[in-house]
């Protein structure tokens, strides 16, 4: 069954936690999955693609969990073209009301010489494996790989079989971010001309931004036939990224008259889903960026010149409330109450019991009365920073440091450690290297610290910083976050949260598929 | 005299230091200028905008020295529709060999109604104006602000009347960020189809990247017609940026078979530069960015996939050599000598004299005894945080702070202020909170912490952080940077650093033009 939709709409496709989550340290947790699940579904996104199901243990069980929390989304799983990656994906999504599998093989001669497949063989691989994906669910994606470096003929004979065989969308990756605008349109309006049965199916875009041009080849392709975009939020995704979803939906919201199409997005969520997307990847946001950048609306850079009231409308082709930016926003202070901290966290989208109201209310109370306003940037990073302590291997119980220019700086940490308190002092070059190496004697690892990184979360001096910390143990990656007004305390807490990630990933490396054998360097 | 341009050559415009550095926030000293300058200069840009000579002293100055150390590149002023802003422009660039005055006008009614002046009224400012800066300099651009939005009919007629008037480039700028691919190539198509003259001239395109588009859109132009791309390193400039300079040229070089034009770009020198304009004016390049991001080569992330190696060409467009990135530069360390740090400075484009060799060194060793081994970027930091220490109105001489979760934190700092020492004790929350309030206590000001971030420089617990630290006082904004092993020295460091910009500023503010009267808002 095909996607109903009408001409003048555009199919909105995230696959921030596939494409996006695969990115070199963008590696993100079971519950965070889940949460970004939420917000995508919430913010109106067509069809999340949510994980690549046999990859491992990990993925499968994200997708099953995302499959059975969907409310309007449909929940779409990776598989290569393998009869076992189909059934495995469909384990995963048949919890979805609304449910896609995305088969895909590498068509280009480069890619066929990997499975060494002649142009017949694997045109039969396609065939099988589609029908097969066909008899499992009612809505299958197909896509060949590396399409625009694919022989033209070659191209449409696999896209015929695939639609013969069943797939209801067809999705046309330019998997190294090649192409450009002129070229990007005249693909899919060629395929769509040429291919019988093309009418029938949804095309769809997937483009890596490369060059810089993801956004604009993907309108390009639309402007050509396609009626779905796939992109993540802040354009999340290996070396350059994929497509941006805000900057394709403003684009066409923002210029509706030239390019008429619309898409189900409630724009005024993505600020939100941006900065939860940039936490939990560790993946900060340029001030630079179109639509989520801080710089990207001019008066949210605290600046008020002359004129530039009056000028607004001269400069601005979008105003910050569409995108979900308010300046008028009250900040909470010390003598806010549990009610109105539980409207703010409900305004951001965090549905919060009360065991667990009472737990941030205890942690919004410490805040307020070191800092004079928390702001809507200090509650999130609040939230954030209490995730998943329950369950930790390893607990910062207290710690003290002293650093200057004086000589070597001394870190003397006091830890939880399965259950039992254990101390120990440290000197490094550095507060932050002299608590880090005070951690490494309590809890001894060969992980190497990839990415240091500190962020102060609203102005001021008081200020909370957010610190992030990337660590790598055997190929494995882990990103640890905390946020504290005292950023030496932020650090070992984000060191130690990385750390216990890399212990609930060393105890799954076990279990079920090896996530080794099977590299997302084969995917689109 | 126009350039000359064969049909094929796309000439690049860089307006870093312009349009870039009137981005709020991204405010480069002198030194900063001229060295940036000399880069552009150095990787073959063709025409390098320096500054708006009216807008202040410091602009005029920045842009004279520039003229004055000039060797390949033609140095471009701004100016407004103002014979005083032209005068004053040519003061500064007339010192360069080769030379240009780029004048402007808002051209759409939105535009016309601020200086409230009816369309043949402004037809004879563009008259007037063209025709002084032509009788000046033999080599003027003309841009009509807000192209895009301006009536057709009149768009034409004062294009006509700037050519006619002497004006060798007429550049179309998108001063919203609001065309789009096809469109942006008819526009100048249609210009040059239609205005009489046309063919005499290099027209230009001008992009903002408000959605996103800014790189397909300088593209498209030239696809249209043009022969001139302005843009800046790493998109810098106001709101989402400018079309970024290493995205066109490499996109122009990569699929040069379907874009068949060339730039004088030598792409090598790409990363180097990338990597001080993010340093010098504090916008940090996230990690996806296309070109420049750290993620952008997949090999940078520092994992080695199975069969990573053997796909690279699969999924690579570009060698990461060709950009200036090479994995195989050898770190140096504690055994190295002053030779092997001058060779190394000289790959980066830094030219030191003996005494300024003999300063690095000694902070080259230091460091060097602190982490084992020192790459490229330490090197670079070292160079960074060296700068203008000597002209420094606060000097830190020692701290020493206490922190860690038993209470506030506690900072004692040492510092010479117009040569007397002066020490105080603050406590704060987080030792980054009392360093600056001991800090403010020694120099009392105003200044506002619009931005704190941190990034380490290299991987490993021992890596130097470079530390960024944004003030704004008055509607003044400075940014100070500095690189320590130490996070809270080099908070300290930079934030002084940052207060002396401020103290330079606040002395300028008294000299000449006034700042404040020429709002950058009011330029394209």
């Amino acid at each position: 069954m095909t996607i109903t939709s009408d001409k003048d709409r555009v199919v909105i496709f995230d696959t921030t936690l596939r494409d996006g989550e695969q990115s070199p340290g963008a590696t993100m947790t079971h519950s965070e999955k889940l949460e970004i699940a939420g917000l995508l579904d919430d913010m109106g996104v067509d069809i999340i693609e949510a994980g690549f199901p046999i990859a491992s243990e990990g993925d499968f069980n994200a997708v099953t969990e995302i499959a059975k929390n969907a409310r309007n989304s449909r929940i779409c799983g990776l598989a290569r073209a393998k009869a076992g990656d189909i059934d495995r994906c469909w384990e995963a999504i048949k919890h979805a009301e609304k449910n896609r599998i995305h088969t895909f093989i590498g068509t280009s001669a480069l890619h066929r010489a990997i499975p060494n497949l002649s142009m017949d063989e694997m045109a039969d691989v396609i065939h099988q494996t589609v029908s097969h994906a066909r008899n499992l669910c009612d809505n299958v994606q197909w896509s060949p790989m590396d399409a625009t470096r694919t022989e033209w003929d070659y191209l449409c004979r696999v896209i015929e079989i695939a639609i013969k065989a069943g797939a209801s969308t067809i999705n046309i990756p330019d998997t190294v971010g090649y192409t450009a605008p002129m070229e990007s349109a005249d693909l899919i309006k060629r395929l769509i001309d040429t291919v019988p049965g093309a009418d029938d199916v949804i095309f769809a875009t997937h483009c890596h931004n490369d060059l810089g041009m993801a956004t604009a080849n993907s309108l390009a392709a639309v402007a050509g036939g396609a009626r779905q975009i796939e992109c993540t939020i802040n354009g999340l995704g290996e070396r350059a990224g994929n497509t941006a979803l805000e900057e394709v939906v403003m684009a066409l919201k923002v210029r509706n008259d030239i390019m008429p199409w619309s898409t189900g997005i409630d724009t005024q969520k993505i600020m939100h889903i941006s900065r939860r997307v940039a936490a939990v990847s560790g993946f900060a946001v340029q001030f630079n960026k179109a639509i989520v950048g801080k710089n990207a609306f001019a008066h949210e850079s605290g600046i008020h010149q002359d004129g530039m009231l009056k000028n607004a409308e001269t400069f601005e082709i979008m105003r910050p409330a569409d995108v979900g930016l308010s300046g008028t926003s009250l900040p909470l202070g010390k003598h806010s109450g549990r009610a109105a901290l539980r409207d703010k966290l409900e305004q951001f989208g965090f549905e919060v019991g009360d065991n667990q109201l009472k737990d941030v209310f205890v942690r919004f109370k410490e805040l307020a009365d070191r800092k004079k306003e928390v702001f809507d940037d200090d509650i999130i990073a609040l939230m954030r920073s209490g995730e998943d302590a329950e369950n930790d291997h390893l607990q910062i119980v207290s710690m003290k440091v002293v650093c200057g220019t004086g000589g070597p700086a001394e870190s003397t940490i006091e830890m939880e450690i399965e259950g039992k308190d254990v101390s120990a002092t440290a000197s490094g070059d550095g507060p932050v290297d002299a608590t880090f190496k005070a951690i490494r004697e309590l809890h001894p690892n060969t992980a190497r610290l990839q990415l240091y990184q500190v962020q102060a979360v609203t102005e001021g001096t008081d200020a909370q910083a957010t610190v992030s910390v990337r660590l790598e143990e055997d190929g494995m990656i882990a990103t640890g976050e905390s946020a504290n007004t005292d950023t030496v305390v932020a650090s070992a807490k984000a060191y130690v949260n990385a750390l216990n990630r890399l212990i609930v990933r060393r105890g799954k490396v076990g279990e079920g598929a090896d996530t080794r054998e099977i590299s997302y360097k084969d995917v689109t």
